[in-house]
């Protein structure tokens, strides 16, 4: 199948793809490493636009690829520059029912920055987490740049996205929650985990809510040099669970 | 003083900045932040274009403060909404000799990522380390999305372009020189280091250069899940200074 018309209509469903408020079954994959890391992971997909000159490398697609040109791709992708390719997938669901067996979870409260979400769950996958929870109001977990900066594990482990703090109380009632907080008294390496643990994160603009301070049963500090105020979002996440999960 | 108009010369002036070959002595500075924490630092500030309704909250300025309008903001600014202020400093430099007698040095490796390298500025303050080296074709330090991801950081430690191995190589020779890659023996968790210690990273796109793996005498990899194929460079940098330089 070939389509070259910034015009179709398959394009145009696929631009609408961009919004969030068109995302209720699909999404789209942008670039070699997404498509492939999503086809290899058995996510269901539905089309991929290819770049005509590099149909070969996308020989494994079979009928779901679709070729096309430059403009098409520069139309229906989210970057400066155009990819190699766009696909649409479908998005995957995950049932709550392996958090009652999960060792690892990470809490994310209304982090609100799609960049660092997709690099706090390819870390998340890397470093042995069973589970996300989105808490709160959280920005779109198939937002493309999440999607791009997950690197392919978007999928990898499920996310779980939680706006009710009963429910919450209730899933991880048996759990050591652990707060990340600055002014913890405890310092991250002097911290003994034990598991089954949650380990939770506040947005880079706000912390922790008092409500989930509140509900931790410990809390931690990451130790660092006076002078410097904070870190980012993704990397107090990544020292905190490599410390924590201990792989 | 006030300028209100997009066609003001400073104003013009300004928008220079935003381009890497215009930023010889200068660079901007975007949002509060950024401005307090530069003069909070001592850096010699030119002049600060503020809204004319935050003048209050930038008296600190005393006479660098030129009042303004979103319209020049948004001119003179290189993010997607405007900043309340827009400053212009003069660039820092440092001298190598610092490298005698420092412990704990950064070295990264043709990074080509602005935001990356802000983030691993900030964090490389963070966990103590006493310089940063960019090796080979790195981005500009000074670029505004560096400096926006430094998050007032980008000046607390010393920064040092070299591009000449020959130079490296006699500044280093004394060093414990560790790679991190991802095909080493070592763990990140079993590793002892020892001091003074440069700590290399390669770009993401290509890893570390076989130069720079010769002139490491050690290497170390960060305990990963298998089916995870790598971390962000950030993050990389994050958990193997917060293991290595231990605060």
């Amino acid at each position: 199948m070939e389509i070259t018309s910034v015009n179709n209509n398959l394009v145009k469903e696929t631009v609408k793809l961009q919004q969030k408020k068109y995302r209720t079954e699909k999404f789209i994959l942008e670039g070699f490493k997404p498509v492939q890391e999503a086809f290899n992971a058995g996510i269901k997909l539905d089309y991929v636009f290819v770049l005509a000159e590099k149909a070969d490398e996308y020989a494994f697609l079979g009928d779901k690829t679709i070729l096309t040109n430059e403009a098409v791709l520069k139309k229906i992708s989210t970057t400066e520059s155009a990819p190699e390719a766009v696909g649409v997938g479908f998005k995957k669901s995950f049932d709550k029912s392996v958090l009652k067996t999960a060792q690892k979870v990470v809490l994310l409260e209304n982090i609100k920055d799609a960049g660092n979400l997709g690099t706090i769950l390819r870390t998340s996958a890397a470093f042995g987490a069973d589970a996300v929870v989105l808490f709160g109001d959280s920005v779109d977990l198939y937002n493309p740049k999440c999607v791009r900066a997950s690197v392919g594990n978007l999928w990898k482990i499920p996310v779980f996205e939680i706006k009710d703090f009963e429910e919450l109380k209730i899933l991880f009632k048996d759990y050591v929650r652990i707060a990340t907080l600055p002014r913890a008294k405890t310092y991250l390496k002097q911290f003994l985990p034990e598991f089954p643990c949650l380990v939770m994160f506040g947005s880079e603009a706000d912390g922790l809510s008092r409500e989930l301070i509140n509900f931790a049963t410990d809390a931690v500090k990451i130790e660092m040099a006076e002078n410097v105020e904070s870190l980012n979002l993704s990397i107090s996440c990544a020292v905190a669970l490599y410390k924590i999960f201990e792989l």
